[in-house]
C-alpha cells in the first residue's frame, strides 16, 4: 500500500489526537474510582488497626515489582518497623493547577528502631508535563536521618539530596556548560561508581526522576489545553538537535540512584495500596496461623481444630495474590 | 494488645466484607472505563488499519510480562504474521448469569505464514467464582492448526487440548479415584517432562486454570449475593481436609503448559490493548524512521531532513513507555 506524505502527517495527528483522549479516559477513571473507594478505604483504615503486623504481612507478600527491591538488610526495619502505610492522590483533593490525579504521595510510619529516628517518611510523586514533551512522574529526595553508622544506602540518600538541592539552587545554564557536575554531584557520581552490592530499598527516597518544577508544568498544560504541541519545533532546533539532548538526558539518569523508582511507586499505588486486602489474606494463608491469633491465648483454639475457624474463609485461593501468581 | 477469639472473628467478618466491596469497585470501575472509552477504541481500530505493522511493532515493545515469552522462533510467526489484535469484554456487551466485566477474550488476526493455517485464533479467559472459594481466570485450550513439523509447542498444545476435553467427558471422581490420569492427561504429563528449552509462547493458548464451569460460577455468585460463604465449611470437611485437596491442586498444576497463562492475559488486557499507541510511539522513536515512511517513498524526505515533521511530535520521552521504563 503506497500513501503520501500527507496521509502520513493526517495519520500521525490523528493518533497524538487519540492518545489524549486515551490519556482522558486514564484520569476519568482515577477520579471515578477515588469518589466510589473513599469510604472503603477509611473504612479499610479502621479494620486494620486493629490487626497486629497487617502492613508487615503485606510488604512481605508485595508483589515482584516491590520485593525485588528490599534487601535483606531492608527486611529488618522495613518489615520490622513499620507501623502504618498510607497512600494518597494528593491533587485530586487539594487540586492546584495543573495537577493531576495521577499524583501520589506515599507515607510510611516506623515503630522506634535501630536504624533511624524518623517515624514518619513521606514521598511525593508528581504526574507532571515538561516543555521537552515528557510525561510522567518526578520526585524530590527525601533524607533519613541515620543513626550512626546504620545507613542502608551507604551514603547515597544524603549525597542525592545534596546534588538535587545543588541543582537547583545553580542558575539555568545554557549550552556546553550544562555538563559541569556540582560538587554535591561529582561526590554522589563517585560513591555510585564506588558503591558495591545491591542498592537499598530505602534509596527509592532518593528518586527525582526527569525533574520538572510546578510551574514549568502549569504553564505545560494550560498551553496544551489550548492546543499548542510540545515540544515546540523552535525549542528543539535552538537546542542543537537531539544529540545534545540525548547526552543531558543520559547525565542525569547517571545520577539516580534508584533509576525504577517510578515503577516502584506504580506497584505501591496501583496493586500493593488497592490490593492489601489480598495480600494479607495471602500472608494468613501461608503461614497457617497468624500473629494475631498466637497473641490471643484461648485455649479452646488447641483443642479440637475449632481455631481454624478464625482464619480467613477462603482457603487456597489459588488466585488469592492480586497478580494471580504464587509467591 | 490482647484480643479475644470473638474480637478476631469479628475482624476477620470485617475483612472479608471490605474484600466483597473493594470488588466491587473493581467491577464498577471496569465498567465506567468500558462505558466512557467504547468508542474510542472504535475510532482508534480506523486510524490504526492505516498503519502497516502496528501490532508487529506494539508486540515488539510488548512489557516484560509478555516479552519474556515470546522465544526468538515465536517471534518470526508472531511478529511477522499478526495482522490484527482485538481484546475485548465479553460479559459487558452480553450479560450472562454470573458473568463479569473481567472476562476478556483475545481475537488474534494473521496473515498467510509457514506455522499453521489459522487466519484467527481466539481465546477466552473467564472470571468465574468456584466452590471451593476460589476466584480468579480460567480459560479453555485453543487449538492451532500448525503445518507439517512447524508446531512451535512441539506437541504440547495438541495434548493439553486432548487432555482437557478427556477430563471434560470423564464422569465426576470422588476420593482417591480422583488422582487417577487420562490416557491423554499421562501423555500430557510425560511430554511436559520430557520437553527441553523453553516454552512457546503459543503455549499460551493451552491455559486452563483452575477450571470452572458457566454453571458453577453462576451458582456460587448467585449464591454469595445472598449472603452465603465460600468455601461451605461442610464441603471442607466432606472432602477430608485441607492436605489431600492440595494435592489434587497440585495434580492439575502439574498439567498446565503454560503457569502463568491469566497473567499474560492481563498483561494483554490491561497494559498492552489499552497503552497500543504509546508502545506504537516508542517503537517509532527506537527505529527513527518507521517502516511507514520507508514505504511512501516521497523523495522530500531524503533532501532536509524535513522527513523528521512525519515523526511523532513526542521525541525521547523518557516516560513514553507506558512502564516508565525502558526496553
Amino acid at each position: 500500500m503506497s500513501v503520501t506524505a500527507e496521509e502520513i502527517m493526517a495519520t500521525y495527528e490523528d493518533l497524538a489526537k487519540l492518545e489524549a483522549e486515551f490519556d482522558n479516559v486514564e484520569t476519568e477513571t482515577i477520579r471515578y474510582q477515588y469518589k466510589i473507594s473513599k469510604d472503603l478505604y477509611v473504612k479499610r483504615a479502621e479494620v486494620i488497626a486493629k490487626i497486629n503486623d497487617f502492613w508487615p504481612l503485606v510488604f512481605e507478600q508485595a508483589p515482584m515489582d516491590i520485593d525485588e527491591h528490599i534487601q535483606p538488610a531492608d527486611s529488618a526495619v522495613l518489615l520490622g518497623a513499620i507501623k502504618d502505610f498510607k497512600v494518597e492522590r494528593f491533587e485530586i483533593d487539594n487540586p492546584v493547577e495543573g495537577g493531576d490525579p495521577r499524583s501520589v504521595s506515599f507515607r510510611f510510619e516506623f515503630n522506634e528502631n535501630d536504624h533511624f529516628e524518623d517515624k514518619v517518611l513521606e514521598k511525593k510523586f508528581w504526574w507532571r508535563h515538561g516543555k521537552d514533551g515528557s510525561i510522567g512522574y518526578c520526585s524530590e529526595p527525601v533524607e533519613i536521618k541515620w543513626k550512626e553508622g546504620k545507613d542502608l544506602t551507604n551514603g547515597l540518600l544524603s549525597l542525592a539530596k545534596a546534588a538535587f538541592d545543588e541543582q537547583k539552587a545553580a542558575p539555568k545554564k545554557e549550552g556546553k556548560e550544562k555538563k559541569e557536575l556540582g560538587k554535591a554531584a561529582a561526590a554522589l557520581k563517585k560513591k555510585m561508581e564506588d558503591h558495591e552490592g545491591e542498592v537499598s530499598f530505602f534509596a527509592w527516597f532518593g528518586f527525582v526522576g526527569d525533574y520538572v518544577t510546578a510551574e514549568e508544568n502549569a504553564e505545560v498544560v494550560a498551553k496544551k489545553k489550548t492546543g499548542v504541541e510540545f515540544p515546540l519545533e523552535d525549542a528543539e532546533m535552538a537546542d542543537g538537535g537531539d544529540d545534545e539532548d540525548d547526552e543531558d538526558w543520559e547525565d542525569e539518569e547517571d545520577l539516580e540512584i534508584f533509576p525504577v523508582g517510578d515503577d516502584v511507586a506504580m506497584a505501591l499505588a496501583d496493586d500493593l495500596w488497592p490490593n492489601a486486602l489480598k495480600y494479607f489474606t495471602h500472608a494468613q494463608e501461608e503461614e497457617g496461623l497468624s500473629d494475631v491469633e498466637y497473641e490471643s491465648g484461648d485455649e479452646e483454639e488447641e483443642e479440637d481444630g475449632e481455631g481454624a475457624a478464625a482464619k480467613p474463609k477462603q482457603k487456597k485461593h489459588k488466585k488469592a495474590c492480586a497478580h494471580g501468581c504464587e509467591h
